[in-house]
């Protein structure tokens, strides 16, 4: 079968199975934003490990993304999975396939990109490997984060019950990569978005906060789009989820875009990608211990929804409470 | 200045000032085969950190590549980078660049080769990301390791005086690769050639030994053949040194291919890359103790020069007592 029939999902359920039963001192493998190996020294740093690849055509497009960009953006999709699972993102590696007809200043552009947002986070280069490649371009970085002994928060830690949130809002990255692709925007709010897609913020601070406090009881970044990230925490939840459409927060910008284009903005939110935001769970009775830290912290967080038993599915109630089952695609790799 | 004509050197060098000055933990940032962060409990394992991708149409070309030997030696490499720093390699993280017509069980085969080296090595692959490309495949792993407190071998330890050894014989896998893209052989010689090109044995157990007895003051794996692989090391230790031609260890299968394709087996073992053999100095009185340990382990290692002060360049001796500059160049990535 061909990996455009197979898919992403069934291709690494596939690798999954193969490297299946993580040994001590790992206690989370595949499966989740990074995986975690257990500090062998009671209030030790566990450690964080995970890696992502930005390929030309497919994650990136040279005709329109600049390469300080390409850079930055590679090192800030690692950095919101370190953000995911509550940690402290500390030192890079990074692996780069360069055309050989590059100059050496657009590579030290892709550089800077990097060094830019690894300074801001206090990260470390600290290796890589570059090599030529024929092909499409690509930039790889992998992150090693530590987060207090235990605390990493998984996607696997929801209950039915709990309730659901994220933080900031949700579609403006999808929204800035149309506006980037039709290279016809101008105002204010159209390079907004632009900016949301070119160069997100990771959410490291608020992941810390939420895994510090015991708040969440599990957390995925949003990369993919609501619908897909939700389907990949509640299926290693093993558990079902209501959305409430009129509570997914959306931005003014991404609601003008869409009424524009004659689209219902929560399309957006819910099929875009690349918001980079937090997606996590917590308990009901925290609820106003977390709503005093959010307002403390000055972090935005919106309650989108609520845990319920596997058996019930992942479903949106839309404005006028009508129950549907949430769509399935995000944004799928290899179709 | 484009890529090709800047060559992967300057490239690496203009990347290591952008990221220069390491902070601690890390003791040992870009310019060796791993980078290491310093544990903070004495008696405690510092970490090793290294990362490598293979690229097809660079690294490896699908006309006569099998996916199992892809996945194979891209894990080969990245084990090679942890025997140099004398550590122990515990975790690996995988991306891949796939086209979407490839069929998911040459991508299990890739995996499958994968699989066996880590069981072998006891590595646990514990993360990934697997995207799509339009155009050459890659594959990326990145490998954490471990060696006790202050134990790494670094490149940059040699001093003038110290001796200059090998593990194996050199050469052979450049022969494999000449055999493998003509597609003509079938000798057992030359099979065991194209072994070593598709298959190699990264040397951890070797490169263990000789850091944990404190007997390498330096240390690098031979990826991009002899000339290239000891500039780095020398440069690293701000030495010069001497080969001896005479001393090359160099395989009877190789000095067949040599012979029947006239040419000189040295050049092999010179400018060929992929042996992912051991190159290592020495302190001159700890010889008498390395022999012992290399005859009580069963190590075939081999003592092929001397390490001489920077201002004498890097050089070789011939078999007739003359000495000539070294060839500048193994593999050369922009070129």
């Amino acid at each position: 079968m061909k990996l455009s029939q197979a898919g992403e999902l069934r291709l690494i359920r596939s690798i999954r199975k193969k490297f299946a039963g993580t040994r001590p001192p790992v206690c989370q493998g595949i499966g989740d934003d990074a995986a975690v190996v257990r500090s062998h020294t009671p209030g030790g740093m566990d450690l964080l490990l995970t890696t992502d690849v930005q390929v030309e055509g497919v994650d990136f497009d040279l005709r329109y993304c600049p390469f300080h960009q390409i850079g930055f953006k590679a090192l800030a999709a690692n950095l919101s999975d370190i953000a995911a699972m509550g940690g402290i993102p500390r030192f890079s590696l990074v692996t780069l396939g360069l055309s050989r007809h590059l100059t050496t200043d657009l590579v030290d552009e892709l550089f800077s990109g990097m060094a830019d947002l690894a300074d801001a986070y206090q990260v470390q280069l600290i290796g890589g490997d570059v090599s030529a490649t024929p092909g499409a371009m690509f930039a790889g970085v992998t992150i090693i984060g530590a987060v207090p002994r235990g605390r990493a928060v998984l996607r696997s830690g929801a209950r039915v019950g709990d309730q659901i949130f994220v933080t900031g809002t949700l579609g403006d990255a999808a929204a800035g990569l149309e506006l980037a692709r039709s290279g016809r925007f101008g105002s204010t709010s159209q390079l907004q978005l632009i900016q949301r897609q070119f160069y997100p913020i990771p959410r490291v601070r608020e992941g810390r906060l939420l895994a510090g406090k015991g708040m969440a009881s599990a957390m995925i970044d949003l990369s993919d789009g609501l619908a897909t990230d939700l389907r990949h925490l509640c299926d290693e939840s093993r558990v079902g989820a209501e959305i409430e459409a009129e509570a997914v927060p959306l931005s003014g910008p991404l609601r003008e875009h869409a009424r524009k284009n004659k689209k219902n903005p929560l399309q957006y939110a819910l099929t875009g990608g690349e918001d980079f935001e937090l997606l996590f769970t917590v308990p009901k009775n925290r609820g106003t211990r977390l709503s005093r830290l959010a307002a403390r912290e000055a972090v935005r967080i919106t309650r989108i929804g609520r845990v319920l038993p596997r058996s019930q599915g992942i479903r949106l109630l839309d404005a006028r409470n009508r129950i549907r089952p949430l769509p399935k695609r995000g944004y799928e790799h290899f179709f």
